[in-house]
């Protein structure tokens, strides 16, 4: 029979009355002749509570107590989904991480999945029974709870789906599916049917929270394609999948904007190995995380201008390091600017056709805004711009890309 | 060095400044030179607000699924007490039922335990941690999580200390020990500073709702002398051991009531054999908890009286029962009685000391209060009485066998 992996995220599972809806969707697969592992998130606002609770006991929680404590959030969401299919007359169990063999490294709060006690689950299956898993969770290999960071469940489920060899991994969330661009600002915005790994990936890393990157990474590893679904109609989502019908044909799949950026500046560096090096150490030293850098020689190759775009949060610390840095190395000038966003276009289709950068850069001449720092990749174009223009940027790029025809 | 298991119940670990209490008592402990096993209820209201959203959910939730869910208030409660140990500054590790290998059997809900892996607990100790284990939970062969029920944190302490030679368990709780009599209903009550476990045994069953029996067979089976004692103060409170001092010269140790009990009564059945044996098993099969029966022969041994005690609340199933049985084995007469209450004194030295039922029943009835029904064990003498006369005769007793003096 095959298996199918369904996730509900935390929106999804938030009261009785959305958990007995996601366990009818679970019952209807299942009578559908399949097979069904359900994933679940801790219910709505569980985090917080915890996280406050943590928080009146102590400032500096250690993070192996807190993967104990934010762990139980999962264990009670899988708990009263077997209550809601036992109550429709189903059978189902619920099973914590450790439960499942779902084992990771011990680097607690942000661990990563080694292995998956696929044989247990497949037992379970076998006798008929909706197996609900703790997402968000495992265990190292002395049997310490761990969790696995931002989009846990996501990863759980992908994860599962790839142990058991499911023919797919559907997400349910709140939003119904993967969007050209945040239909919030740009209204003419079209939810995507199909897109390849790569392109969600940069999506993902560029700020469209659908989905989480390392879920994505699992889908890509292993070939799941992966259903980013609303869990309130039986619309069909985004598929997130190896090679989307017409993917050659999208030069351009979406458009992202990332708000909050700033940036710092080096100019006139003396162009000697080791610079670079010296100073990314320095500003990773204090976990201060570096979007994209950017590096341009001038005076005939004697001195080279480091820029590097940071978000805003971290733009203090940057500044008092790139400060100290620059008196190192006596960087002619330091400069620090606040206020930027991110804007990128994304498409596997670019890699066979050129001129797309043209044609962005082209399209923010028209609307007079002025680009700060441009970067590029294979399959992404981004360029800097003022926090001000960035909407109406986002907007032109949509319309003049075409995003919003049907693929 | 020698171990110390201190167990705190739910009001004990209430919100962060209980937690914060609980572990500075842990940590004198420690600085006091023993190894300090800590054991610990779900939160306050934890299980209740569990409880409450497995009934939005479920009339009717498996067992498996409850023992799931509410495991995870004891989770809380051992990462917020880990953290607040490293607050103060000491080493500390929490264990969840499955860490530290507390394997049941399979009854969820009600699960016994079977043993104990000390091994990893001793090791957690000799690296100079406090240890804290979630109390109430287990697992059963095959990593399905059990409960305990009732009192099972103080059974889970117990057996802990049993597990690893501990010298004492410590159960801390909102009262300050055992006392004489219920001190709401006795004013003269008087905390008790020693009890036989045997003696204990019967004050828990009659309705001394300080720690649980199953906690003190366990201290009995295995020589732990168990400390109930006031999470808020620092005097001792009431040591349940194996002989006491003077254990013999004392004649009552305690008296209790209990109330809401009703009896039901068969009059006239036939005395033949197996007509008790019916009359119970159709009992036992609805679940009614019978407390205690009492059989006497009239008609020159041709028929017999049955009367059984039966706490109110399940009354009503019981009268329907009854008249089935009564209609079956042809019983001349039905009774149901309700508004009742069992009156017990308690005491060791009974063994050793006769005229105690007597000196009872003269007390009653010198206080004109009329006796329904009488039982006697070894070590425990019991009268159904009135609801109505139940507390001034409470106090007639607590008086009669000066249990307000100092033992």
């Amino acid at each position: 029979m095959p298996v199918t992996v369904q996730k509900f995220g935390g929106t999804s599972v938030a009261d009785a009355y959305r958990i007995h809806l996601a366990a009818r969707r679970a019952i209807r697969a299942k009578l559908a002749g399949k097979q069904v592992v359900l994933v679940v998130s801790a219910m709505g606002d569980t985090t917080d509570r915890l996280l406050d609770l943590a928080g009146r006991v102590t400032r500096h929680p250690s993070k192996r107590e807190m993967d104990m404590l934010l762990s139980t959030g999962e264990q009670v969401s899988i708990a009263l989904m077997a209550m809601a299919i036992h109550e429709a007359g189903h059978e189902a169990v619920s099973m914590t991480g450790a439960q499942v063999g779902l084992l990771t490294d011990s680097r607690h709060s942000e661990a990563r999945i080694r292995s998956i006690n696929a044989g247990r689950i497949r037992e379970l299956l076998d006798q008929g029974r909706v197996v609900i898993v703790a997402g968000f969770q495992g265990v190292d290999e002395n049997f310490n709870i761990t969790t696995l960071g931002r989009g846990g469940s996501d990863t759980t489920a992908v994860a599962l789906a790839a142990a058991l060899g499911a023919a797919e991994c559907e997400l349910y969330t709140d939003v119904d599916g993967v969007y050209t661009a945040d239909p919030r600002l740009v209204p003419a915005a079209r939810k995507i049917d199909a897109i390849s790994y790569d392109e969600m990936l940069e999506l993902a890393s560029l700020g469209a929270a659908v989905c989480h990157a390392r879920s994505i990474e699992f889908g890509k590893k292993y070939g799941i394609p992966i259903h980013v679904r609303s869990s309130l109609t039986d619309n069909p989502g985004t598929m997130i999948m190896d090679n989307p019908p017409g993917m050659e044909d999208v030069v351009v799949r979406g458009a992202t904007l990332k708000r909050d950026m700033g940036r710092i500046t080096f100019v006139g560096l003396p162009n000697q190995p080791g610079v670079a090096a010296a100073i990314f150490d320095e500003i990773a030293s204090r976990e201060i995380v570096v979007d994209d850098i950017v590096q341009t020689v001038s005076e005939q190759g004697r001195s080279v201008n480091i820029a590097c775009s940071i978000e805003s949060r971290d733009l203090n610390e940057a500044r008092a390091v790139g400060e100290l840095i620059a008196q190192r190395f006596d960087s002619r000038a330091f400069e620090v600017q606040d206020d930027l966003a991110r804007l990128s276009v994304v498409g596997i289709g670019m890699r066979s056709h050129s001129g797309v950068a043209a044609k962005m850069f082209r399209v923010l001449a028209a609307e007079k805004i002025n680009i700060e720092n441009i970067s590029t990749s294979e399959i992404v174009i981004s360029a800097l711009v003022r926090q001000t223009d960035a909407e109406r940027a986002l907007q032109a790029l949509h319309k003049a890309f075409e995003l919003e025809r049907e693929a």
